[in-house]
């Protein structure tokens, strides 16, 4: 495939906004391949997508955004400029429970995801080669760890950090530093099961069907903008242990659809919501 | 299909309670033609269902449990014993929304419910035949419709009311009168979104999943025991009227079921949990 | 909702397309509101759907495709256009089995369809109010029949037909006249199980899954280009009866959904395949 | 768990075998902790699965079939005796693509699959540690493979072949040497798409799902009793290699579960079908 531009574009809803983007796209000799637009008709905010060949344009990639200024200014345009042969870098941080860590490495490894990942936290040293670092954390030493983490994740220049079951809350130091760019999974069908041990719950609670949820970080405890959920049915049969295990596959599939997204720029984040452009 | 004898059986688990029951049929010359069980592990509770040939049992139906007492006894056994060629005499109560109501009346029509639908409380008279009461209810009014609609179940000798998107709120001693015999249809997936508006709860919160609950009223709101539950997919695209469009095939397919499985028999409660059998 | 235009596009595959249609818009003082686009790579066909606002377009409805004729010849482009204030009208073809036809007066009652249904044909009276038509067919009379229907059709300038489990193949004739207007719904998964009985041929390979299939009607049976599927689960205690009434919720759902697509203005058929926007 | 013992039944449906068995059970001091039953209405023939505590009956574990034998004998009853704490030995045949077999070492690796996975055939050394057996193949070198194939299995002991897209059709008496003992993964619905690249003839078709089906290994291709089926939703924009991607998932998702399903004693097969107790 050859090299794309991806404009994430978001303004309040107003005339004219398709029409100069692709004029801007046009004028430059670009070529649009995929374009998708979304509007909230309650914000009356306005959200588009916009990939176009690189090849061909008459500007160089660090003109572009420069370039496209007078349109944003216009329209008070937020824009973002992404190419899709430049691959964001990527930080995984699992605990004890490495499945989602595991499958994300195999997609990996296997080229499904577009991505450098380029350091892994774990208990487990189940690495594949890739950078491993181990910073262990308990009750004492939580604040000095988040700091080695946060040098760690700077030292990387990480672009996206994925909780793949890390099953430590972030202080909003670190959260604040990676804003709509940490990704956890949590195991409930959000906003059900807010917390610890939603499988436990969701067996308490005698629900037909158990769910995971990929959101965004923010400050508030499982509160983040939704980027992907998934669900499967259960019964009476299915003890706590047995929706664990049904469980694991969600989240696994949840998640790496979740990342895939993102690292594809097909995600907008507005509020506590998101826009994912299929 | 020839009539049988549906045996609800739930005691705390021990061994030999299979056999028991087993040895009681075939010592009166019955057959079993489908038997369920589950045990849950945690409470140490032992459920089945027994469903054996009516036809060459060498009882009359009236001294059956009479029969059986010992046995249940012996293991300390909660037992019902229902027949599928009694159909079990159901009101629908709705309101404005009638989509629920009119897919029962549907499915009752076409014989897919064994049932006899007795009576329908509606603001829309859709009745299709069925015995039709209104009964108005205001704030102000609220207690006097309630005694209403007590006389009105207990004239029509009601099994099972169906609330198919009443919304009022039941009060205690209308609740009390029908323990896990009013199903009701709550449209999220609970515990999610309970209360008020739950497709506007869904789509402030940015879910990418909507769902439906049937479920048993108990006095607590949106927290009695689970019957069956769906969902849909849904996008950022999704308005609050998309989600109630979408919602709206949910809640009459899993009400539906719901309903089946009870009249079935399928249904076993304890606590706020079900056993519902396949 | 203010009316809108829609643009139905498809060309080769070439730079410039979606500049030249939002300049074409623009340039008229329109506003588009919505766009989506889609790029077949294999046979690079290019489609587009592009909704407009009517009010301030500075062309009269009957103008908009001659000036935009230019710019169809440049790309040697397909275009349709159609208005979301105008309904499409709609005959809908059952037999003896109702609930589809049943489902989509229901929903066209409800609102939830655009459409204007203006005639139906069924076996049963279910009507409600729709001019109805029963043109009954025997192996002997079948061509006068359908000489009949065509009649019929014609009479009530029907743009789409619906078949809602009408049982009768059509013959080359009718669906010669309404090229990618007749919707079928299929009770299978699709290519799975063509021809008779396909519940039948589910139950007898034993599939755990059975679905539904809505698709355009072709010349070639079971053939057409697919609008939309759907699926449930089933297991080895199904029967053949269990299958069908799984299976007619499907079928309503799924009909419900293809219909509502095409009365949307949603869908693009290229070959034997449809590009169905969200 | 304590082990436990696992009678699979089946014969002629008829009148008193639910009791015969649960006494034969009773009567030696055993004690059933689940049983199921299903009764085919067309082919009359009735199958159960009943699992009872090893610990506490009276007889050897070698003693208990022939014990048994007379019951069997009054009822024409297939009986087969397994339990739960010796392991099935598996052999896992792949080709190039590994997904399946990596999902599957992962998953035994975590306690999720009773099994003792004795041999792996792959052409990519990912065998985590199982002897690792690579048998190549060619069109030349077939029946020397093969015969290779058979001794391996034969030296290993193995008791159920898992084909993890092993990509070879095996001769019939490989086939015939393990009867219902063979699962191959199909990476389509079937039976749409048979034989060789069904994601580009659901590409081509333009269907709307896709899906993986499980199934035992017989000697018509593709035709053998089904497991277990998993689907997803696509849509036009997904290409072959997007169907491809999203099929790995429903594989080894869909082989996952039938693997365990057969492991755990509950797949009973007649006919081309099965019966899969939950």
């Amino acid at each position: 495939m050859p090299a794309t531009g991806v404009l994430l574009l978001s303004c309040p809803d107003q005339r004219g906004v398709v029409a100069a983007v692709a004029d801007f796209i046009a004028s430059h000799n670009g070529n649009i391949v995929h374009a998708e637009q979304h509007t909230d008709e309650i914000e009356k905010v306005f959200f588009q997508r916009v990939e176009f060949e690189v090849d061909g344009f008459d500007l160089n990639r660090d003109e572009i955004l420069g370039a496209f200024a007078p349109v944003a200014k216009r329209f008070d345009m937020r824009a973002d400029l992404r190419y899709t042969d430049v691959k964001p870098r990527v930080a995984i941080m699992a605990s004890k429970q490495s499945h989602c860590l595991f499958d994300l490495l195999t997609r990996w490894r296997s080229g499904e995801l577009p991505a450098d990942i380029v350091a892994v936290h774990a208990d487990l040293v189940q690495h594949m080669g890739v950078p491993y670092v181990h910073l262990p954390v308990t009750a004492d030493t939580k604040t000095a760890q988040e700091r080695q983490v946060l040098e760690t994740l700077a030292q990387y220049r990480v672009d996206l950090v994925v909780l793949a079951r890390y099953m430590q809350i972030l202080s909003p130091t670190l959260v604040d530093a990676y804003p709509s760019r940490i990704i956890n999974i949590h195991h409930s069908f959000l906003p059900a099961f807010i917390g610890a041990n939603p499988y436990r719950q969701a067996h308490d609670r005698g629900v037909k069907i158990i769910g995971a949820t990929a959101h965004y970080v923010t400050e508030e405890l499982d509160e983040g903008p939704i980027l992907d959920q998934e669900v499967t049915r259960v019964t009476h049969r299915d003890s706590v242990a047995d929706l664990t295990r049904k469980g694991r596959d969600l989240e696994t599939i949840v998640l790496a659809r979740a990342v895939r997204a993102h690292l594809e720029h097909r995600v907008l984040v507005y509020g506590r919501k998101t826009v994912v452009f299929g």
